[in-house]
């Protein structure tokens, strides 16, 4: 019996242009191009092990036994990695006949923060595993993107560091759907600043969300085809000449307009409470104040992601600190990360945070 | 010293697709149709007095005078009767010359709702000052309609009853920019369940909005060109067919729509509360449940007005008691308007409403 074991770690992604609504449900291809930056401190480490004979697939994430049965991506992306590995075999094999032994797989996944908190754990939860599964079957850096993608269709970005650019390809297949590293040069003074504001509330899950957002919104179409192309070329050119100001402008407008197709769609989606708009309203005053130094953009849920460059984000947490609360203990390590101290104010808070994060942006995955 | 007076009563109007953006600052033409209905039981009653000689122009809005140096608006709509007065005097005078005799208005208008609801009062008040003038002064419809529309936009649509459509027109003098009614038979079955959830926080006003919304939407044009036509067409079809569920859902998608380029403009602008999200979610499970009998709409502010045929309103009403809090009178009111009886809740209200109204719709203005 034939073991391997890999481990590696590997960085959730947030998009500066986002990704709503796939053509393609099963091979999650996506309706549009986005484009994205690694939030290098929120990692989900994993381990994966083929094993050959008999056996049955595993995947424990932070302790717990996934029930494979009603997670059936995990499913999905063995099943693909063994066609894919049996499809090399062939290749390889003059004969053409394939061989017959059975392989599992094991995950054993910790992230360094919690999945419920709605910060898209699974897109690097699914790379890592991707990632796993490549060097195990030294599949190539396609085979790779479209297993994670097939997993958790964001995963394929976290795949890389630097600015990734996820292409919608054309094709059926999804052969040239594929996420790629899209700068040569990084920007490591990029810094995230993430707010947790989650507030329980039941939100509508993406994929539910984008399935609707497609069937009713009169607006996703016109964003699809004419503003996300040039907005994709616009932060490529922003952030290859450093341009932290019209970066800015492009990420927060981009997530606005990706709020507006949800409210756009019939129920309409709201994913952003009072606290978001607080922040927003905060960061648009902190702009108008100091020039633009700072960008909010969210995901499909309430909490923020403001993206500062290293010398401003002191100033920013300052402005925070007035009317929001934050964990000492995450303000200490905030203060750590950038060598400063953080005070809260002593003003009576307007709205909790419930976590706040200061990281780095566009490190890629490590072994 | 010749003395006139006319007393004239006007009803707001709610757009069922909504109006967002100008075309011409001045003139307020709108960059897009839109079409309404009135909303019978909120007026303004208005008397208009016209003076010969010497004297100043007032206007008395709820027994307060308006400063008239700081709402130009007033005098805009003055200075025009008066143009239009001379214009068709040289006209039926053989020698050309035009008479010199300087004119005031005095103006004296009562609403039976506060001004700072935030229900569009203004709409009916101008509605009624064209109106009183275009008694006072003889002039023709399109003339009147024009007054109305420089003293506030979506004015003019409150001067017919039954479904009005205001066209954008396409001439840069605004002459083929008019209300109309549209339909020839109205529908009487139709009621709006007025509730206001005005938390007094400060708005974007609806000029300064549309500004922003069209320097820097990149939706908006793609909702002015090619869904705008699509749903007044629809709503003309569901209005003379009387096909409420069609109806209805243009209007619940027209208003999300609306909201939705607010929240794609920079910075964004965000109209609805918690509330307001509260009572979308509500009128979406009660239409699940029941068939879609209830359609939502929201200006530019977090008020709601839920149309709803006059045979659903009481299960209407009663769905709503179960989470939101009405005011005793005005549940009595509805309950005399409806011949039913309402009694509140006795689970605690998740939502305050500061005020309900119930009124027919499509009633026109009354001398």
């Amino acid at each position: 019996m034939e073991q391997n074991e890999v481990t590696v770690q590997v960085p959730m992604n947030i998009a500066l242009v986002k990704y709503w609504g796939k053509r393609d449900e099963q091979l999650i291809l996506p309706l549009n191009d986005s484009i994205s930056l690694t939030v290098d401190k929120l990692t989900a480490e994993t381990t994966v092990r083929m094993i050959e004979g008999v056996g049955k697939n595993t995947v424990e994430i932070n302790g717990k036994n996934v029930e494979l049965s009603s997670n059936k991506r995990y499913q999905t992306v063995f099943d693909e990695a063994l066609r894919l590995q049996r499809k090399r075999k062939e290749l390889s094999d003059s004969n053409g006949n394939s061989t017959s032994i059975s392989h599992y797989f094991q995950v054993i996944s910790t992230t360094n923060f919690p999945v419920a908190a709605g910060l898209a754990s699974s897109a690097a939860g699914f790379a890592a595993i991707a990632l796993g599964i490549q060097r195990l079957l030294n599949l190539d850096d396609s085979q790779a993107n479209r297993l994670a993608r097939i997993g958790s269709g964001s995963a394929c970005r976290s795949m890389f560091g630097g600015l990734v650019h996820w292409k919608k390809g054309e094709k059926e297949d999804g052969s040239d759907c594929v996420a790629v590293k899209t700068c040569d040069s990084n920007w490591p003074d990029l810094y995230c600043i993430i707010l947790v504001f989650n507030d329980g509330r039941k939100k509508v899950g993406s994929s539910e969300g984008m399935r609707r957002t497609r069937e009713t919104s009169t607006l996703l179409q016109h964003r699809i085809e004419s503003i996300v192309p040039q907005r994709i070329d616009e932060i490529k050119k922003a952030y290859s000449s450093r341009n932290f100001e019209n970066l800015a402008k492009v990420i927060m407008a981009d997530s606005n307009q990706f709020h507006a197709v949800c409210l756009d769609t019939s129920p309409p989606i709201r994913y952003l409470n009072d606290a978001s708009w607080h922040l927003i309203e905060l960061v648009e005053k902190f702009n108008e104040e100091q020039g633009i130094r700072a960008a909010y953009t969210f995901d499909a849920g309430p909490n923020a992601c403001v993206i500062v460059q290293k010398k401003d984000a002191k100033q920013f947490i300052d402005a925070v600190l007035k009317t929001i609360d934050i964990p000492e203990d995450d303000l200490k390590l905030a203060g750590e990360e950038l060598s400063e101290t953080f005070r809260p104010s002593e003003e009576a808070p307007i709205v909790k945070c419930s976590k706040l994060v200061i990281s780095p942006m566009g490190g890629g995955p490590q072994e």
